[in-house]
Formats: structure tokens, sequence, C-alpha cells
């Protein structure tokens, strides 16, 4: 990471297949609109039930991504 | 949420396959004797070792029902 | 305290006046079918949002109730 | 929730005159330059004091805001 | 703990002898409803003080049970 | 805070009427021995309960306040 | 706790003989220069050894007292 | 696990598949050098990005393993 | 504070050198785009190894800023 | 502790009899390999539940030792 | 430690130099009023920004005093 | 980080200096035993204090280093 400095961002993904696929539609949705993301880390497991089901996985991280110069 | 109060209550699942299908044994589990579940949030991951493998996922998590007037 | 065992149960009374009210209507509605409620404590302060104000307030609290024998 | 991605933002309201009110100036700026809030958290609730009284509330909240396609 | 499912309870035990029972009272009003006690995890060790003497150790654990099919 | 030193002092405020007065009564209270009060921060919403209906609110907050030279 | 405000001391008590010993040292030494001890909570349990063996119990609690008026 | 003493180690898995591939890869890695092996627990879920993909992810565990005697 | 809204941004400094410059850092590449910077607080401290020695600190902080109005 | 290094690890011992005697067998049991053992922490107190009844308290430790040179 | 008690008081200290000056302003402020201050333990590491530059490092720490006899 | 796994240990590095000097000796002292070494965290900062000084700075840290195959 030498001489870089990095920004944090906390989104949301959501899914109806998995926790882990929430995780990549949210690092997704963040690469559309974000360059040079270098890392992830989660901070909570959530869903939405419905019908005794999971209806939607939610996960929340935060995404660290290096600031150009 | 508007007017509603629920309940939360704490379960844990056990899987031999995954982490989610833990969260889901759970949420089978508790479908059969609790009506209106709405969300659920993962306390902690844990797992049974046998022989070196995973033998058992044992996923806590937190169920929010909602209170029937 | 002497001499008694205390049970723990966790709900999220929601308003949309204010986050004491949402507290207030959680107690109220455990008080429906949960004798001798002696203490609570505010777990979390949340709340949902519709047009850029707070439609409703969502407080998750723990309420202590006295066993009786 | 199904299908969306939300953004988290952390901003800080203050009001002289109660934490609710501090949550509210929170949300009603927020939404000045966000569209789509969908719920909020608090993190913090603490003060600025003068001459023995609160003279400003100051509360940390979590914003949620679902991300446009 | 393969194919089960549990369920945690959060109980407050006191005692006027001693930490540990605080914890083995909690847990033997829990036997007395509840069946397939499994473990059990402290959290939070708290007392009442009378003359400055503790009158009364207050322990809250979480206890989880096996829930029968 | 420029070249100043803080001491913090930890206080339980309580009101019949609101979490908010709890606050400020314990704000109050302590401006009466201590002086340069500077901020404070919640630690906890808890509150006592009779007859089902919220007795007291107690709200435990830290106090920060400027050492004198 | 209708009216009253409550200071909050952090103390660490110490014993070769037991953690509940520990406590109860804190307390007792706590009650020479303090009246009305309400409470105390366990914050950390931790200890010093010797050879092998626990030397010393060192147990730290808060404790809280009703200020006088 | 009555009278037997368990050793905890911290390790990170990592896997370019899944988050529970990477738990297992942990797992994997230390049954090679230490026996019997009794539990993990999930203490973080990160990863490595690229190119707007998880290349990696790092899932941190403790494993607990029975001491022979 | 009184009457302003403030912004907090997640950022990570790093720095060969020590602790306080990576916080330096962040804060410097912060005032870059971002005005009226009010506060920081230090989230986590960690760094990079190269053949046993710090070749980087990384040190995350949270920004306070004022919202402009 | 002047010029010192200390290493850190993580055990759980265990006791039928009470949760400062699970302490001391973790204890014990670590200082049959490791030398200069210099503090103890607990981390946590749980224990396995059979017939209604605590059969085994599991309190889990960090121990600190000096590293010799 | 043996046979003693302490007391653990919290304070910050502020220095526009580094974050380990600010400690040692706290310690050196609480040294001309505490006697047998023994250990310290950082709570949490801020500052106050002036024109994009730290004006302020503002560390809270804990210091533990052994109680006079 | 792909396809490795990293073990994680934890130590206490001193220094009558500062706390990044507490933090070098520690990975100093670990790079005489352990190869690889990849990062570390900072888990707490404490310091021994003699005649209101700082005689020693106490620094703990998680350090991970790459498992050799």
């Amino acid at each position: 990471m030498a001489g870089h400095v990095y920004n944090v961002t906390e989104i949301v993904g959501t899914s109806p297949e998995s926790s882990d696929d929430a995780v990549k539609n949210a690092i997704a949705e963040a690469s559309r609109t974000l360059r040079n993301l270098d890392w992830f880390e989660v901070q909570s497991i959530r869903g939405h039930l419905e019908d005794g089901y999971v209806a939607d996985w939610q996960v929340t991280i935060k995404i660290g991504f290096r600031h150009e110069k």
C-alpha cells in the first residue's frame, strides 16, 4: 500500500441466492462508478424473510479503493 | 414497520453443507411454530470439526417476527 | 433482586412520533402478555425513512421480567 | 430490498432542542442532496455543554439510500 | 450438534453466595420448564450492594437448548 | 481543545419524563460541583418498569470537563 | 432509582483467593470513603501469574453510588 | 469437554471460490500439523478485489484443538 | 457545533515513517477535495511488513467536515 | 515489563467444579510447556449442561508469557 | 499487585505535537494531584483539524493508581 | 494473498521511547523466529508508569505470517 491513500465506502448488496452473491452484487455496482477497488470487509449479514424463506440476503460491506493522484 | 411491535428470538441452525444452509435450517424450524417472520441477522458463524473437516456449520441468528394484534 | 430469577426478552417497538414513544409502545405490548416487567435497556435506535422524513422510529430493547415461582 | 444495492453514509446532526431533533436535522440536510433515503441507525449521542446546560445535541447516524440504476 | 436446531434464551440468575451460584440458580430455574439444555455463556456479572456488601450477585447468561422434533 | 487536559466522569441521570430529561438531570447535578463542563456522551439508556410503564428513565453518560490550571 | 443521580467509579480489586474475593475487596475499600453504594458491574477479570500459579486475581469493576442531595 | 484443556489458534484461509471455501482451506492446512481439531469460529470475512471482482476471499477463524495429555 | 450538520468519511492513510504520519497523510489528501475539515478519530492502526520491518503504517481514520449551506 | 517482549496464547480450561478452577486448570496445563507465564485475562465464561446441571465450566483465557532472549 | 486496590480515572490529554505527547500531557497533569500512578491504557485517539492540519491531538486514556491505605 | 494460508500470532512489544517503537520491537523479536511476516494490527496501547512518567509503552499487536507449503 506504500505511498497511497484509500477511501472506504459502505454498501449493502442484496441477493435472493446467497450471502456471497450479495457481496458480489455490492462490488459489481460499486465498480460501475469507482475505480481501483482494492479490498472489502463484511460488516453484517442480514436478510428479509417472506413466507418462512429467505427472500433476500442483505450483506453490508466496507469497500476500500485507492485514491488516484 | 409502521404501528407494529416485533419480537426477536435467537436460534442456532446447523448444517453439514454450508453456512447459508445452516441459516436456512434455523429459519425453516422457526417457521414451523412462529408466524410473520420478517428478518434475520447473523450473530456468529461457528462449526464442529471431525477428522480435520467441518462436520457441522453452526450459525447463530436473531429472527424478528411481527407481533399479531 | 434477592432470590429471584429474571427472563430477558428482546422486542422492537415502533412509533411515528419519537424514539421514547417507540420504547413505550414496545413495553405496552409486552405488558399485555408478560407480568412483573422490571427493567429495559435500549439496544439500537433505527428508523424507516419516507420522502426524506422519519416515517417510523424503530427501537430495539431488552426487557427483564421476574420469573414467578 | 430485493435486487437493490444501497449506499450508507454517516452524518452528524445537531440541535439545541432534543436528540430526536438532531436526527431529523441530519436527515433533512441529507435529503437535500440524496434521493431514495431508506433507513437510518443511531451510532452515538453526544452533546456540547455551556454553562452547565446542553447547548447542542450531536447525534451521529448512518443513513442508507437506494442506489438508482 | 449435527442436524439439530437450538434455541437461545437469556436469563438473569441471582445469589447472595457467589457468581457461580447465580449461574447455577439461573440454570436450575430454566431446567424446570425447558428440556435438553445444552450450554450456557455468561453475558455480564453485576450485583446489588447494601451497606457496603454484595447483597446479591446478578449474572446474565444465555442458555442454548435443543429444539425437539 | 488546544493545550488543555480534560477529566471524564461517568454519571447516571434519572427522570420519569424522558430519556433526554434524564441526561439533563445528570448534567444539572454535575454542574453543581464541577466547573467547565464541556461535552457528554450517552453510554446506555435503561429504565425501571412498574405496572407495565416506564417509572424511570436511567441514562448513563460520560461528561468531560476542562482541568483548571 | 426515581429522582436520583448516581456516580460511577471504576476500581480494580485484587485477591490471592478468588475472582469473587477480588470483587469484594474492591467494594470493601470503596465503602470506606463512599456512601450509598448501590450496584457494581464486572469489566474484566485478569490476574498475575508466578511460578505457573495465580498469584493475584485482578478484577476491574464499575461501582454506582447515589449522589446525596 | 470434561477434563480437557484446549488451545486456540488464529488462521486466515483464502479462496477464489467462496467464503465457506476459505474456511475449509484454513482448516485443511491446520489439520496437516495439528491434531484433535474440535471447533472453529469465524472472526472476519474480508477479500481482495481485482478489476472489480473478488480475487480472493480471506476469512479469519479461530480453531480450538484438544491438548493431548 | 450549533446549527450545523457534519459529514463523516473514512480514509486510510499510509506512511513508511510513523503512525502519526499516516494520519497526517490521510488528512492532507482529504483536504485537497473537502473543505471545513473539523475532527478525526482513529479507527485502526495496521501495517504492511517486508523483510521483518514495517514497510508501511496504514491508519484508518474517520474525518468529520462541516456541511456548507 | 521494561525491555521485554511477550507472547500471548489463548487457552480454554475446563472444570466440573467452578469457573475459577477452569482458569487454574488452563494455567496449570500451559505451565507444563511454557515458561515465564506473567498474566492472564478471561475472554469468555461458558459451560456444558447435562440433565439441567453444569457438567463442565469452560473458561477461555489469554495468557501472556515473557519471551526469553 | 498483591493485596492492593486501584482506582481508575479517565483523562483526555491534548498536544499539537503528537499522539504520544498527548498521552504524556495527560499523565503529567494527573501526577500533579494523584500519587502512585501505575498504568495507563489508550481508549481513543482523536484530534481537532484546522485549515487541513492537525491542530490538536486528543487522546483519551484510563490511568490506574494504587489506593493508599 | 491468493492461494495462501496465514497464521496470526499475538505479541506485546515494549519500549521506553514511543508507542511506534514498541510495535517495532515486537516485530523485530517475531522476525527472529518466524518467516514471511506479512502484516500487523494494533490491539491495545498501554503502558507502565513510574514517578509520574511513562516508563514503558506496551503495545499488543497481532502479526500475520504466510504459512510455507
